[in-house]
């Protein structure tokens, strides 16, 4: 790619995200649209201008917005999670801003004042290079004594990236415990999640729960829940739900269709077959309500069922203050550890049921094979790829859809299908990957939806670095030489130092492109906008589907996560051999942080809240992207032939000490809540231990009916009088 | 070596342990000699022959009186670590017996029968070969189907092994259960330690300590005792019991110079010059009491300065309930995890006081460089023996030690001592690695005597099974082919394959030589009798000097259970191999455990109790042998050309997964004290929490007078009125 070329590229991108800034400083001051613009501050029944006027044209006032709002802002409407995942943003546009103060005006002249691109293209005329590849470090000759400004750009990143990460998690860790301090009573933090319940002996499950923790807690302990399995309650449940919703609908439909020349309307009417095509015709309304008298019943009887006979190997227990649900939740039980195991209770909300029963053993099986197959995806995700595609040539797909033949059979269809069928295998392939990989992680056991996320987005990581980071750099040498890899594993560093200098141009391009259009798409949210719109039109009847219809929903940090850190990976890995990409990286997270920064005040309503647990997560992957910059700088050097390159070296081992320290210093606080912080969340008064007790109750098992409430006993325990919290 | 010669040595073996035996009936049956065979029961004021007649000739008395003793009467007599030693040794015993019930009559008939060495023989009249060896595997042809033999007792051994030690771990947890839920008071089932507490703000570090805790558990905190820098406290505290000794012997002597002829005796005197050969001289008794006088006050001084003046950064923090002195030692304190971590206190003896303040990342790094230098003495002990034998020639020594000239001039001592003395300086070498590991632990900043000792333990495996069972086997080969191994480390494997058949018969011999000659020693107590024999008569005068010069000591298991690993290791890798090494390495179990279990019952006092903690260790130890065992197998088999070789691959990841699931199921229960556990502690009544609290003040620091009690106040905290433990 040529300066003109990539400049056209950068331009039309740029153009884009003007374009769709416009749009969305229109669309939003529109009216009707507040909803999908500023669903967060509605749902929390604030006013979505705030005093200010709507019609403001100031294309810029989000931004004066997003800058000004406090951390303490952030919090209150998006949660400790998403200001963690701000926090990142804001701490690789700091690694990349500091990185960049010395190493563009250092390198950047150096590099453009010598020659070996000249020459090299002297000696062989085949050769062709641009501006741009001037200004890399491509164009230091071999041996030259200016590589040292190489060698100590290394590590100056490296030093930015160890203050920057040391001051980032200390700060995590603050906004963890000022959100875990906070005197909210929140249930998750008087509660404990117990699994691996060995199997009772002569007592109901219930009874061996209480007993036990009555026993190890006399003074603390307040009641328990087992754990049941729902699924036939949860089955009629939904059945009940949906019929509710109909019947809503129709009713909706009905008052609707009182118009004034029909003032009787017409009752709506249904079909009770598959899909309502077919079927005898029922009056809808009517309909429905049999279904529900008929269901409420039944679902009355299945959860009386389900609490008595279906309980399962897991509980949660409930203590009576915060210090005693921590202590306990961080001790160890049982002398068989396989038994009893204990941890501390996630938010009700995020808790993955089914997964809660999965004993330790079954655990540990499920977590080794999901290992394995995403291990096996990762390393050969190219061969389901050309299978599908091989199944899905033209010549077979005739054979196997028959009436696909008439379409095929047109020449030019035929010419466009047959150059785009194997993209398209990859692009629906690449689509399904977040989903597949979250299947994955929650078949490995893991109980609760934030570490589902947390262990989806890890794989996505592993999949990016290896095979779009790698795949890109490597694609042209790899599969040509990847039996020398396999037999001399060095080798692979060797070409990374080989291959990587060449795609700097690919890059650059790609990282303009991903933060103009892709923040741009998501500033102003043209797609939710016209589904929502398309929705309210033809779809929704009543109020609560249109609100379903505009419900933002959370951030999606299992994907969103790791394309970021593709991203870092790719600037930290060419911040010194093509500077060039340093400013356009920050820009990527300075965009990034102001457009996440509005949207976590306006737009999305997190789903769960587990006060930051993923900035170790994320910390850990930015050292790791920073290793792999170490080796590739170390390749780079030695390749150039400078003598000093293994300087390089200490930097590897620098950086496993940190992440080590780091590690030691701060991990444990994220796993687990340090006894300081429970004991000093302002608790003075005694909390609400029903309120607490029974937002862990799953929906398809709540009481419709007061008088129905003492079914719930047969898994409930008779309650200790609460006692007011010890500090 | 030839059969005729192997019997030989084995008959000498067997003879001296006869000997040894009969030495010991006659021996321990003198008047006199009790304290030296029966110390444990004499210090526990039991009668050392439980009313059996004294002079019963009998020698197989201590054999039925080993076997016969319940496991309660060995915790109780020796406590658990030494239990567990003993079960230690009985799994091996049974790992042994249950393999040689299958393999001795499956294998040598099989060895036996055919001709590999005959044929070998006749190609080449070189090779020797004897009856023994004819009962190896060595005797099998190559690719001959006999091996399947091979294969399947290797199945074999490896399961029973599994089964063994899954019973065995299984044991020990309830051995140190049962130990731990003893009513019996022990001062640090109520105590936490607390390390890396960080620097106090504005107030003493006591008030800090105290604050802290009692913040966070209000209940259940009674009392904190800061670790001060005792050093100089404890220099005078010796001085003074020095001189206590001193005046107590003075006493004795004069009073015995009370002669009839000399009725006012002779007043014993002393020089105060170096080691009492120069200086005045003085009347011993006053002037020990001079000095008593003179040290009191100084004592009395330096015990307030430090209590005040010198408190560390770690505190021992005391607790009135036991579950609640649990719960907190396991529960996270600190949001920084570098700071105020807390672990189970260990028992007040096995404190090593000036490991307590090492913080954190100082202990990080010292346990690091430790093992650096353990690896280093690992893979190059031979260098600095051979340096100290350079240096240790006899030239050197003449030219340095010119005194020795004379000696060294004669003809015939130059001859020997050109011999011995690189040999003398490796044995020297071998006597001072006990030690010197043992100092290498406690450099490391553990804190506690037993973990220490475990620390040693496991540097000492590592060093035995290194240089004595892979030197010994690879001795010949190991240094011709070392290039070899560098570059392929495979090789390795193959080696081992080669040249461990070789040494079968060596190794028979060192067994058999170890059991009959060692365990004679250990149970005729030869060396401590003599050695106390010759104090009384010319070095004890006191009473309090006799019973030192008696006192038995604990088991020495940092040096015990390596050199057992050793045998287990010889005794699993040829037990396929070489089968006739499997009587021979039970005997040596089963007599091992014989004698320990009556040292255990009637010598041995031990120095800490650990709850068996030793146990883990010595799992995962016997596990590693299996798996050098079955990597040998797998070479072995491999070299004698069977294709069914690569089947024996399965038994190396089988052994990981068993040690994993052990680990998971049993190890937390060994680290930390189960909430189950400290909970069923039978402790309805409120223990004496001043006894528990002063238990743990260090002697040099506790206070000769009562009306000294108020000084202590500077490191002591207001107790709360103790509260009924809950259970």
């Amino acid at each position: 790619m040529d300066l003109s070329s990539f400049l056209t590229s950068l331009t039309t991108s740029f153009l884009i995200f003007v374009v769709l800034m416009l749009l969305f400083t229109w669309l939003s001051r529109r009216p009707g649209n507040e909803v999908v613009y500023y669903p967060n501050r509605i749902l929390k029944g604030l006013d979505p201008w705030e005093g200010r006027r709507r019609r403001t044209r100031n294309p810029f006032t989000w931004i004066r917005e997003a800058v000004w709002a406090s951390d303490a802002d952030v919090v209150a409407a998006a949660g400790v999670d998403t200001a963690v995942y701000l926090l990142f943003l804001s701490s690789v546009l700091g690694i990349l801003v500091f990185s960049g103060i010395i190493l563009l005006p250092a390198l950047l002249p150096l590099a453009q004042t010598d020659h070996a691109l000249k020459l090299a293209y002297q000696k062989n005329q085949n050769l062709t290079y641009n501006d741009l590849d001037k200004l890399a470090m491509s164009n230091i000759q071999v041996k030259s004594p200016r590589l040292w400004a190489c060698l100590l750009g290394t590590y100056w990143v490296s030093f930015v990236t160890f203050y920057v990460l040391w001051r980032a998690y200390q700060y995590a860790l603050d906004l963890r415990t000022t959100a875990k301090t906070s005197p909210e009573v929140k249930p998750e933090d008087f509660a404990v999640l117990v699994r691996d319940i060995p199997p009772p002996q002569d007592q109901s499950r219930k009874e061996q729960v209480d007993s036990y923790f009555r026993a190890l807690h006399p003074d603390t302990f307040y009641k328990s829940m087992v754990v049941t399995d729902n699924k036939e309650a949860n089955q009629i449940w939904e059945e009940l739900e949906g019929y509710k919703k109909k019947l809503a609908r129709a009713e909706v439909v009905f008052s609707e269709s009182k118009t004034t020349e029909k003032p009787e309307g017409t009752r709506p009417t249904n079909r009770t077959g598959f899909l309502g095509l077919i079927g005898k015709k029922v009056d809808t309304i009517e309909y429905c309500n049999d279904k529900i008298k008929e269901l409420l019943p039944k679902l009355e009887e299945e959860q009386k069922k389900t609490l008595r006979e279906k309980q399962l190997p897991a509980a949660l227990v409930f203590f009576n203050s915060r210090p005693a649900a921590v202590s306990a939740s961080q001790t160890l039980h049982a002398q068989m550890v396989d038994t009893w195991s204990v941890m501390e209770a996630p938010e009700p909300r995020q808790l993955l049921w089914t997964n809660l029963s999965k004993k330790f053993y079954e655990r540990q099986i499920r977590q080794y094979i999901v290992y394995g197959i995403v291990f096996l995806t990762v390393v050969f995700f190219m061969i389901p790829i050309t299978i599908i595609s091989a199944i899905t040539t033209l010549q077979n797909l005739r054979k196997l859809l028959p009436f696909l033949k008439v379409i095929v059979d047109i020449k030019s269809v035929r010419t466009v299908l047959e150059a785009y069928l194997p993209q398209l295998a990859l692009i629906v392939f690449l689509a399904l990957l977040p989903s597949f990989l979250m299947k994955l992680s929650k078949a490995e056991g893991i109980p609760t939806q934030s570490h589902a996320i947390r262990a989806a987005s890890g794989k996505y990581f592993h999949f990016i670095v290896f095979n779009v980071f790698l795949g890109v750099t490597l694609i042209g040498t790899l599969f040509s030489s990847l039996k020398t890899i396999i037999d001399h594993p060095k080798q692979l560093v060797t070409m990374l130092g080989e291959s990587l200098p060449k795609n700097a141009t690919f890059f650059l391009t790609f990282v303009a492109l991903k933060f103009f259009v892709g923040y741009g798409l998501e500033l102003s949210r043209l797609v939710p906008l016209i589904i929502f719109h398309l929705k309210k039109r033809f779809l929704c009847k009543t109020e609560s589907e249109v609100k379903e219809a505009w419900a933002p929903g959370g951030m999606n940090f299992a994907t969103k996560v790791p394309n970021d850190m593709l991203i870092v990976t790719i600037a930290l890995c060419y911040s010194v051999i093509a500077p060039l990409i340093i400013p356009f990286a920050a820009m990527y997270f300075g965009l990034g942080w102001l457009v996440a920064r509005n949207q976590a005040l306006k737009v999305y309503v997190p789903s769960y809240e587990s006060y930051g647990r993923m900035w170790p997560h994320m910390h850990a992957r930015i050292i790791a992207a920073l290793i792999i910059y170490q080796i590739t700088m170390l390749s780079y050097i030695g390749l150039r032939e400078f003598v000093y390159a293994p300087l390089v070296l200490p930097l590897i081992p620098s950086a496993f000490i940190f992440a080590y320290v780091c590690q030691k210093r701060f991990y444990q606080a994220f796993a687990c809540t340090p006894l300081e912080v429970a004991a000093s969340q302002g608790a003075k008064e005694v909390p609400n231990m029903e309120f607490i007790y029974t937002s862990f109750i799953p929906a398809c098992l709540r009481q419709e009916k007061s008088e129905y409430a003492d079914a719930f006993e047969a898994a409930q325990s008779q309650p200790q009088p609460p006692k007011p919290s010890s500090l």
